[in-house]
């Protein structure tokens, strides 16, 4: 019991300096004395930072993945808006693997590689979404436009988190995500293509997330 | 001029490992090896890996100030094009800049900060050029989408070669990014708003571009 709660507030701590210190600059050393355990007894639970490194990532595509299977559901505008959100919170919360993928692929190429999978299936279920959206009549768009929509989306909840902090953070803030904001965001992809209906949707949102 | 000479193979050689490495891995004394001088002389050009990283940032700004000006003269959907391919060879020349943006934020703060300053001026230049095309007739967009396209095309240029490398790239791959892909993946933002001219153009990249 002692033993997986360790276990468990390890991940806890090593994701909290990962997001807030950035993979590379985060060790073993510091995880430990974080928690005020000793470096054998984090080496007991977790014989690497790889290792760590790995569940992460392995409870954020479980998580994503989960809300994919939600997605599955949506059929209007409100209902995306809905998934995008907790598509971002997701994102948020383990925000240091999308911020720090290259340090990823040039160290942890095993999780590297699953996240290419992951994106992979990213694409194909926004490919999806997006030809329901078009067959329902939500969306007005061709074949291609849906595709290209398809891939604007998942290039945007991949990466809309980083260039966020980019444009309006100063370096010492720690304000957090606009979750809400990213996902209105994400939708103004879809304003040339959607009906009425929709648009008087993503006004509401507008008026409610822009100043 | 010898001395001259070091000084510019220093910040190649830097440039091409921080590139091909990422900023975190890469140390002075990787560079020296890499160049086949003692670690002192490289201290005696640049005392700091900082100066180094100052240097490389200041080229890149500069650069893209130059290609700035020259899209003051963009008033057709061809001439963009022009613009962006230019804009994504600079970012893809000076790639480790916008990747491991999260590391320039913990460890250059004062980079980072010029980054912010970069990034404020691309917005301003983008709101100034989407609303020159909407007022050239190019894209028909009311004043809010033109604003809207402004955001998503800087959005699209600080993050998209970073993205296109996560989808597409095996860990080992070196193959180089298309930089003329993603300049069409960019103008593809504008497609609802385009006249049927540059629809025509577009039409035509894509035929070049997506298989």
């Amino acid at each position: 019991m002692a033993s997986s709660n360790t276990r468990e507030r390890i991940l806890q701590t090593s994701l909290a300096l990962f997001n807030a210190h950035g993979l590379p600059s985060v060790s073993t050393h510091r995880i430990a004395a974080e928690m005020g355990i000793s470096t054998g007894n984090l080496h007991y639970h977790f014989k690497t930072k790889r290792l760590i490194v790995e569940w992460l990532f392995r409870r954020f595509d479980d998580r994503l993945a989960t809300i994919d299977e939600a997605g599955g559901g949506v059929r209007a505008i409100d209902d995306l808006w809905l998934a995008l959100h907790l598509r971002f919170e997701a994102i948020n919360e383990y925000r240091f693997v999308y911020r720090d993928m290259a340090h990823l692929e040039s160290e942890y190429p095993e999780t590297a590689a699953k996240s290419r999978t992951l994106m992979a299936r990213n694409l194909l279920n926004a490919r999806a979404l997006c030809e329901k959206l078009a067959a329902l009549g939500v969306i007005n768009a061709t074949a291609d436009e849906a595709e290209m929509l398809a891939l604007q989306i998942v290039f945007t909840t991949t990466c809309w988190l980083s260039f966020e902090r980019l444009v309006t953070q100063n370096a010492a803030s720690t304000r957090p995500s606009d979750t809400g904001l990213a996902a209105y965001y994400t939708l103004t992809l879809l304003t040339p293509y959607v009906d009425p209906q929709s648009r008087a949707y993503l006004d509401y949102l507008r008026s409610k997330y822009v100043q």
